[in-house]
């Protein structure tokens, strides 16, 4: 068994890191666009060495965990050198564009589309852990393009990690990560904007924030490189939640104006009930 | 000693838990809005028994953890019932119009306004515990407008706590409150109502949000009880902090339809500077 990591982060460490588990002697090769992460990478044992050219030919197996803007090019470009029983999976977190671009390429049969629901603030392979994946959610686009016995090889490292895999169609996929991934992300970063650009003096954050603040504003420590693209990608569905969002902020504001308290009560009263949905969430 | 507390909720119950750690032959005794409350304080040694109207007169503490809508009825009710030597506290949220509303009563100087920045979404009795408070930050406002001698009483029980405390204007306290702590309640409110809109099937919610969801609509689940009163008495400041939070999220949302890429991972690289700020909050 020989696998192939492109992109050695937050994502795809942990997806190898992970592999390692179920699949102890099997080869760890890997590619990542920075060098210094690259290197890390081998010093923390998520690859065995270097991917080259060469091993694609009979790899078993390459995950994909870039940056989505680069997503459809490095895979056309692994289709290309892969041998005829490889499989490639994609970790990115847009679904609808990466699976148009890729639905008449010659290998499309070789490809499996999937985004593992789990993360943290934090990137890079330092940030890499094996149990990330345990017991989250792997969504599976288009499952019925890909060939069956690549299929069988992908749901193997599923369920080997205890994923459960939900399989969805690639623009329900976008539309759904608007709402419960990417709008969270922007109404994070642009609370932590505000709150910068008001307390010019950093001890205010300090001294006076709680862990309400800090839970709020955890992922505006994401990185601008894995999140504009995502942004950029699903633009008509982002742009449809912070719509949705901004008009409920607009209407809370306006009760508020208007001392409509009992509209306000209601409101949250309502929405208190997240504690059921959340407590589910595990 | 003897040791009253009104609201014997999150903050009070925890505050009495806390305090019994240090004082451990003084008198707990407590009164709750809620009888349920009051019976489940009792059986978890929160307070010894409930508290009765004699019981002022000779109480060193009065501790008031209420909603912020009837803290100064309830402060001036307690100032009334009191002797010459009782300190009473107030734990709300919200300081500029409680101070102003007790300015000129005949004993202000038995009074100390404070608010810890301390506190989880769950709310009632069985969600206190005694290291709420410990290493957390402790707001005190117009110390000088107290007593001397009550002040070193105040001061020894945040001491005790291991509190850091810090002296604010009540209206400065008001303002950066709506920055770092209202604004992120609203924000995740309406996160929350955004998305159960739009996921009617809650099925959606459970198995597609992730961590980063689940952090940034945390505070979703937190009590209108509590936070409508807030939002209410600091009105103005709350409108002026989600003013500037909706208007970023407006520059956000044209620079995502204007395709403004660059100017997008600019904001998001500036607020990336969070890191350091959250790196330092305990």
């Amino acid at each position: 068994m020989k696998i192939i990591g492109i992109g050695l982060g937050l994502i795809g460490g942990s997806m190898l890191l992970s592999l390692r588990r179920f699949y102890e002697n099997a080869e760890f090769l890997g590619i990542d666009s920075n060098d210094m992460h690259l290197q890390k990478a081998i010093q923390l044992k998520i690859i065995d060495h270097k991917a080259e050219d060469d091993d694609f030919m009979n790899a078993n197996l390459v995950i994909i965990s870039i940056p989505v803007d680069n997503a459809q090019n490095s895979i056309e470009n692994c289709l290309e050198k892969v041998g005829e029983h490889t499989l490639v999976i994609d970790m990115g977190s847009t679904k609808q564009q990466l699976c148009e671009g890729l639905a008449k390429h010659p290998r499309r049969h070789q490809f499996l589309a999937s985004h593992p629901i789990a993360g943290t603030e934090f990137s890079g392979p330092e940030s890499a852990f094996e149990t990330l994946f345990d017991h989250k959610t792997m969504i599976v686009c288009e499952i019925e393009k890909t060939d069956p016995k690549l299929q069988t090889l992908a749901m193997d490292c599923f369920q080997n990690m205890s994923m459960n895999i939900r399989f969805m169609h690639p623009k329900a996929h976008d539309v759904h990560m608007a709402y419960v991934s990417h709008l969270s992300h922007i109404s994070s970063f642009m609370l932590g904007k505000t709150v910068i650009d008001k307390e010019d003096d950093e001890r205010n954050i300090f001294d006076l924030a709680g862990s309400g603040f800090e839970s709020t504003v955890r992922l505006a420590k994401s990185n601008p490189k894995t999140w504009v693209p995502i942004f950029k990608q699903n633009k008509t569905f982002v742009v449809e939640a912070l719509s949705a969002y901004i008009s409920n902020l607009e209407v809370f504001k306006t009760q508020l104006e208007n001392e409509n308290y009992d509209a306000l009560f209601q409101s949250i009263n309502k929405t208190n009930s997240l504690k059921d949905i959340l407590d589910g969430i595990q």
